[in-house]
């Protein structure tokens, strides 16, 4: 119980004021890293195999060698040094230290940090539009793993919030829908799930793959199929988001996202 | 003169190894900032105006509030400092600090770093290949301007490391020639000078700038215009390089090069 928060970096517990990146950290220098995010409940982390499988996924991708992760008591030290039982902790990886370039070091000394914040309240079904400044590239590795180049992310989510909206739906570059800059979507046409596959630019979510072990298809999806489904349902890692507009379209039906939230609960 | 590298912090000299990037900074978070590379000679950075009005651009962009900056003061200050008349800035500036979440904060704090290294010696010709694990996405603001989010150009240049070359060119979500991991692309034919359009996913370096204004054109280039140039160039802040090979195709000239960093010197 300290007035101030601690975080976990690199194997200690250290208020966050005194916790120091270095300048030279390619996380900061050039987004050379990956993240997840959990949701905690009792001091344990939600499904962390599979976010460890994913963080594992990534760091293959990037060629950045992992060092030995005990995440159940890194959470365990985290929530009890904090006081809090239950939140939100966001695991960061990125390569550590290297010199000027874009070749990463042959032996990088990873930098990894955990944080923890309180659990948000749950939101209101959210109003989307179609992100117009940016598309999801598909075509990129980067499309498949949580990495820190969240930038196109962030445009979007600046372009929602300017057109009064909650989230935005990033396109690929074939126009087809991706993901939003923080979830997945599904759409429910005659009590049917679908989503799109990873090779149309969605992230592979943990939520995502979760629903699609319960009967969730996979299938490419157009503007068009959008705008024709019965409701449309947001999921990440922190939970299920209802929709209750996109881009004038409004959506009466919560049903197929209440019900799989009572069942997730 | 100290044995320790200085660099500059949100308007101070710090020496490196105190320099305190804080653990929720949105540049090591989620790559949500922006930097400059520029070539210092003689205490004074190369074409600072085109650097920072680079800056200027890609922060209107990602809206992010450029605090003010006086690159002459700063890099007189820093190679002072670093006992360094010559060398290569580096300049950060990233949103700062934000709590949890992909939407920046209203009014954000802008983090801003800049480190000096030695100048590096001058490169033979580069042997490129064509990236295969990623491409570049041209539909994307980042593109354009010079953004923390390097991860695809760190693919690449792994990628190339793999194949035994010394950088690879990255191409558009529609296969033709965006640009290299760290440079512009410059093809020569019957003398007159080519290079991808920014509309191509060819950042709109400053090196390449000068090119243009002394004559070069703007066109997009497959790969077959690749393999059938006389001479290609790779042009960056730091100079012009020469190339010697690109997927099993060699160069022999040189002179185009050569010429340019003459009238350039």
């Amino acid at each position: 119980m300290t007035s101030q928060p601690l975080v976990w970096l690199n194997g200690a517990l250290v208020p966050i004021d005194t916790a120091r990146i270095a300048p030279g950290d390619r996380g900061f220098t050039l987004g050379d890293g990956l993240f997840e995010t959990l949701a905690i409940r009792d001091t344990v982390p939600e499904r962390w195999q599979a976010h460890l499988t994913r963080l594992s996924t990534g760091a293959a991708i990037l060629g950045l060698p992992l060092p030995p992760l005990d995440l159940l008591a890194l959470t365990a030290a985290l929530t009890a040094a904090n006081g809090l039982r239950d939140g939100v902790l966001r695991l960061t990886v990125t390569r550590g230290e290297g010199p000027r370039g874009v070749l990463p070091p042959a032996t990088p000394n990873p930098t990894v940090l955990a944080t923890l914040a309180p659990r948000a309240a749950p939101l209101p079904p959210a109003r989307l539009c179609l992100a117009q400044v940016t598309r999801r590239n598909e075509h990129s590795p980067l499309a498949r793993i949580k990495s820190l180049n969240y930038l196109d992310n962030i445009l979007a989510r600046q372009e929602a919030q300017r057109r009064d909206c909650d989230d935005a739906l990033l396109l690929n570059t074939q126009g087809r829908i991706a993901e939003s800059t923080i979830a997945n979507l599904f759409a429910v046409r005659d009590g049917a799930l679908f989503t799109p596959p990873v090779s149309e630019g969605a992230l592979p979510g943990v939520m995502r793959a979760e629903l699609l072990a319960r009967g969730a298809r996979e299938t490419p999806l157009g503007v068009e199929d959008i705008a024709q489904a019965d409701e449309l349902l947001l999921t990440s890692s922190l939970g299920i988001r209802s929709v209750a507009s996109c881009e004038g379209r409004s959506y009466a039906s919560f049903a197929m996202a209440e019900r799989l939230r009572a069942e997730l609960a």
